[in-house]
């Protein structure tokens, strides 16, 4: 096993050291964000050098590292584990309605992590930054007693064009990009198969899995809420989709009225609810980590924002109404009010 | 004890919160960097306004946590290692000679740590940050086996003029800030307290001390540095004095005589090599985290900047050349010339 600084110089260089090619990024105002200095340089920091006027987006988010539960039971790789680092991070960037810039990640490992397993995670970084393309510019490497991931994201949009949560107004649309619930459901299935009977398809199980192994950043589709100036708050939903809804609620001082039947199901979902006897909506709006976009749009902008999700491939779904009352609740089929299902964030008070 | 939510409300929220009064950065080239959500947005990211043209630095600093050797043994409290986190982090942003605008900080603990005890650790953070002038706007908390402390810092500096590594020239002048040593040496004597006798004072000991619980990112000196031009290279010394060296030379592809009789000598690092029998110059550079920069001066601009420094009531100590050869070695006080001590940076191959 290499030390820290040989793993610098022999794994991560090579991994992340072809930035001498040069990378930069460019706003539609013509603002500009060069890549100066990233891993190759080995400094202190990195450097980018900022042309024009442009807003900066900043976010950290720790991961489980060996404590995500589908590591340890030997369903996620050390390369799922950087992959899945990276795009934590990078949600917060599309979330944000920015172009990411950079990826800082602190990877500290057992002092028995071999130099393949080590390489395996920075290589599962490197992919994930390829997908969205950004680079991975720094961080921080290092032994500890265990596997611990922590990274921090950073992005450049358009000045005061940056999705926040607060801007919600009563009458506003609420919408998300996607179906939700299926990271929840793939801890469900995967964490008591061997207590069940019933098993989904190979294929299904892979696809389930994917939602660990291999989550997206929506940043083209932040981008497109931040451009249309049709948003007017987002979030993405890594805290699940009912504390998600009501952390906009509270941040824009509205409340929601979600249509139970217009929340997007995803078949794979219904069929672990169905195989594990669980109520399909808990998993849906509870603590599942999707990286799904919520947002909310003002009526007269729908129609076309819907045309340029559509334009570009993408799928927008329209899930309930902003209220002047701070209640979150659900409007069932038959019209009765009843509160989001699944678990939200708790406070103590 | 709260949960997450309630922490980020009624303890991280209060302690950063003050935010709303606003906050800006102006370089002197007129370029400013303003604030625009923090934490008290609790929002994805925080975002600030950039005008101007300037290069941005980014660094990841991973601290400790609660595997300080002299935090589980008692001399460090949880302020003080959330002090250390904000410093470790600052100080990569002085090396880069840049001003600091953010602070972006991973406090996970562990699920029986106290509401006041983590409130304790963001104290510390927050009074780091007051310190030096900047703000903490973001991070990730929540619960972990062990406390668990990450950052990252932002900063900025007129466009070109990030001190970096890889600039010394052979016939530059190798300077370093302060004395080096204190925090290594406080290792050394607290951890083996009760084995030896002889005791410092009272006063000794709470300065030594202080090397871990009030490190100083050397933030202004950077400035001076960057802004007098004058400086070829920088670093911090937190891999010791003897690794500083070395990557500076690695960096720039020259080589260093340092010069043992212009070493300077913190009184309090020569009480402990001789309290517990070590060689004072392996204490003094060997693998203690002190923060000071250590820098290269093209010599007709040597004078100069020390009179920068004298004006600022600043330190700035002499301590070798850079060489053409690939050498680092240090020429004794009768003109022998012998490796430099102290522990460095280990490569395996």
């Amino acid at each position: 096993m290499s030390d820290e600084p040989t793993r610098l110089r022999d794994t991560v260089v090579p991994i992340f050291g072809d930035e001498t090619l040069g990378w930069s990024a460019a706003l539609p105002n013509g603002a500009s964000s060069k890549l100066v200095a990233g891993v190759l340089a080995q400094d202190d920091c990195a450097i980018f050098s900022l042309q024009g006027c442009q807003d900066l987006v900043l976010g950290s988010d720790y991961v489980r590292g060996s404590k995500f539960t589908l590591y340890e039971l030997g369903y996620l790789s050390n390369f799922d584990v950087g992959y899945y680092l990276a795009m934590a991070n990078l949600s917060d960037i599309a979330a944000m309605g920015a172009v990411p810039i950079a990826l800082l990640t602190v990877i500290r490992y057992p002092v028995a992590m071999s130099d393949k397993d080590f390489g395996n995670v920075v290589k599962g970084v490197r992919a994930a930054c390829d997908h969205v393309g950004v680079r991975n510019v720094g961080g921080d490497i290092g032994t500890a007693e265990r596997l611990i991931l922590s990274g921090s994201a950073v992005g450049v949009v358009e000045p005061g064009r940056a999705l926040r949560r607060n801007g919600a107004k009563a009458g506003d649309i609420l919408c998300v990009t996607g179906r939700t619930g299926m990271a929840g459901a793939a801890l469900q299935y995967f964490r008591s198969l061997d207590d069940y009977e019933g098993r989904l398809s190979r294929s299904s199980e892979h696809r389930l899995l994917n939602a660990w192994r291999r989550p997206d950043p929506l940043i083209r589709q932040g981008r497109i809420l931040c451009s249309s100036g049709a948003a007017t708050s987002c979030q993405d939903s890594s805290d699940g989709l009912k504390a998600t809804i009501e952390s906009l609620a509270a941040a824009s001082d509205v409340g929601f009225t979600v249509d139970e039947a217009r929340v997007p199901v995803a078949p794979l979902v219904a069929n672990v609810a169905e195989l594990r006897g669980r109520n399909i909506l808990d998993l849906i709006f509870g603590d599942s980590v999707d990286f799904q976009l919520v947002f909310t749009v003002a009526p007269q902008y729908l129609r076309e924002l819907k045309g340029a999700f559509r334009t570009h491939d993408l799928s927008l779904f329209e899930i309930g109404t902003a209220t002047e009352s701070n209640d979150v609740i659900m409007r069932t089929a038959n019209g009765a009010a009843k509160p989001l299902p699944g678990e939200g964030w708790r406070h103590n008070t």
